[in-house]
């Protein structure tokens, strides 16, 4: 009889074949007792579609009518997802987010969800019946339709969680949960069955194909379970909560790995407060992602390496940028590697577990890995390769930490 | 400085580049200094598409249900427009009818419209803004979205030239207006540039494909002059409004016919009172729907023949049914005829014009074609012809009324 959240993703309503499959796991759920609020995305495909017809029209598209626009997505499945249900016996109402009401501050394309009303909605699942609420949309104050940003479903199923105090929130998507490395590219990778919130958000890559982050922080912060698992297999995904629910047998969750880097460093840069700031602020105004920044202790005091990665497409742009600034960054010479990868090992089991950091760089070496750069945190340790050895570190990794 | 309402059908605004050119037309009606409010339908074949997916879902889907899916059609058609009018550097804006809000009474599918809030708009629209509202959708009094049947956006764009009490109704739509008769299959058929309320819906098959009759009935209602008009053309098109101010200076407007027509004659049956009930409402219940009826006043004061119109397909039902009621309707023989056509003359200006029916009659006589059945109202002659004579039919008429 526990009060449920189930999201279903893109590709788990991208056709009536699937809209039908879902409503038939909702089913399934119900016929446990639950009760149940649903949160859906848009078919897959379709929010781009949209947004292509929207640049078709204006390259700077009014971000009010966008969100007019985007919002439909997520309505007609919503109808379509409740029609199902009904067809299955069971009662099912839509709720759009302007009827719900899904408060939102902010801006247009980028709102935050502020509050919900709960008593209309609770009242319905109470008597058995399937609430449907679109993700992505709400309604501002003044009554204007918002949307939260690009993948913002999650977000809203996990602020339905928070607001309606639910036990716990499954996301059905189109993998299988989170795997402890990539499963296309690394056929020893397995299905993480517990996660913890923090080592979720550090798996970057791995993670947020799965979930996007910042739904999982505030699942965090609110220790909302979530439960991310397939559409179309019936096994069990990957449980997400906090580490104290945790049992590590492992010291290691995860190895994950980026593609198409590139590092710069600045070599001899003046050791001033402020410095960083003046380096990266032209970059953040240019849109260019600055990723992993390592900087040494000077040794003299005065001088000091700067070392930071970026997407290799940003390289060119990035140097002339710097260059450009020569005037408030001064430094002795400029170095960039164009094809260097970040493989990271992840886990909350690594803070108990000493010498993970030791083992990590010599396993490397034995398979004659050269390390550019290395960054550590709680539980991640990322080092900088060249991108030609990815796959040999990744996999050597996931074997010497017991992953296989 | 006029306040008008300008409706674009789903051809004019089936695709990105047609909403960029109605757009385009709106601007040009701005150009002229008028207060404008937009209704648009639902791109071309989207509506249909969306029904047919709710139809994969269950043959009874959801009524409240389909009214969510299928208003976000207009949603979508309202959004690009607002954006496509932004990047004119016109000031625009989308309200959905829950924000209008469009208030609707009755049953999902099928709601009407009772009432809607004028001053946001009219503030809006008082400083230059266009305002653009989705037709075929409204919301309910508890909130719910609904819709108002198939072709309601023009009974939208009726509704809100009333309530908003604007000066005129353009509808924008693929055709260059009414004609006299079938352009398609009558190259002498040509454009009418003014035609009445009343003439409108007697036009039957060559109005309907133009306008829905129920919000011409609406404008007609509130005197509302509509003008019917080609969004991809510039010429003029078909002005709709009250007969008195029309200056007929032809007797006849316009020449229409059926096609795929069917006639059934019950002969010697039982003059009574409440016969014609009994005869027709098994057929209303099994949704056949009679055209033309057709009785004589009975010879002796207790048998009379009465003749009636099906649409073809309908013909072996039909008669089943009249068949399976013998206990109730009793009659001495039933003749049909699988192919007949229904010709028909139209015009206001055949009120104050004695001998058009003679002339009628007289000109299909010439040309030898048979008059299987007649009937006539204050504006409209149809009579009933075998089904090969109809093209020969609609020629001679349209030639002996001056329309050629």
């Amino acid at each position: 009889m526990a009060k449920i959240v189930i999201k279903f993703g893109g590709t788990s309503v991208g056709s009536i074949e699937r809209i039908i499959a879902a409503a038939k796991i909702v089913k399934k759920q119900m016929d446990k007792g639950n009760k149940i609020i649903v949160v859906v995305s848009a078919m897959t495909g379709k929010t781009n579609e949209l947004i292509k017809q929207s640049e078709k029209i204006s390259k700077n598209f009014n971000k009010r009518e966008l969100d007019v626009l985007l919002a439909s997505g997520e309505q007609v499945v919503s109808a379509l997802l409740a029609g199902a249900l009904n067809e299955l016996g069971i009662k099912a109402k839509s709720y759009m987010g302007w009827q719900v009401p899904i408060l939102t501050d902010g801006e247009h394309n980028n709102s935050r969800i502020v509050n919900m009303h709960v008593e209309k909605i609770n009242q319905f699942i109470l008597n058995k019946g399937v609430a449907i609420i679109p993700g992505f949309q709400g309604v501002s104050k003044n009554g204007e339709v918002t949307t939260i940003g690009r993948g913002g479903s999650d977000a809203t199923a996990v602020a339905i969680a928070k607001f309606f105090k639910t036990e716990h929130c499954e996301i059905y998507t189109d993998v299988e949960g989170v795997f402890s490395t990539d499963p296309k590219n690394f056929p020893k990778a397995k299905k993480i069955n517990k996660i913890s919130y923090e080592e979720m958000l550090e798996m970057s890559s791995l993670g947020a194909k799965v979930m996007q982050s910042s739904a999982v922080q505030t699942a965090m912060m609110y220790d909302i379970p979530l439960h991310v698992r397939s559409t179309f297999s019936s096994t069990k995904g990957t449980k997400i909560f906090g580490s104290k629910n945790i049992d590590y047998s492992k010291t290691i969750t995860g190895v994950t790995y980026s593609k198409d880097d590139a590092k710069i460093t600045l070599l001899g840069v003046q050791d001033k407060p402020g410095i960083a700031a003046d380096i990266f602020e032209p970059l953040g105004k240019n849109s260019i992602n600055v990723d992993m920044v390592i900087q040494n202790i000077s040794s003299d005091g005065k001088k000091t390496d700067l070392t930071f990665t970026i997407k290799r497409n940003d390289l060119n742009k990035t140097i002339k940028l710097i260059k450009l600034n020569k005037n408030n960054v001064k430094y002795k010479s400029i170095s960039s590697n164009k094809k260097v990868s970040k493989v990271s090992i992840v886990g909350a089991g690594m803070i108990t577990t000493p010498g993970v950091t030791y083992k990590m760089f010599r396993a490397l070496a034995q398979d004659k890995i050269n390390i550019l750069a290395i960054s550590t945190s709680e539980i991640k340790i990322s080092v900088i390769i060249n991108e030609i050895n990815t796959i040999k570190a990744v996999k050597k990794l996931h074997t010497v930490f017991n992953l296989d």
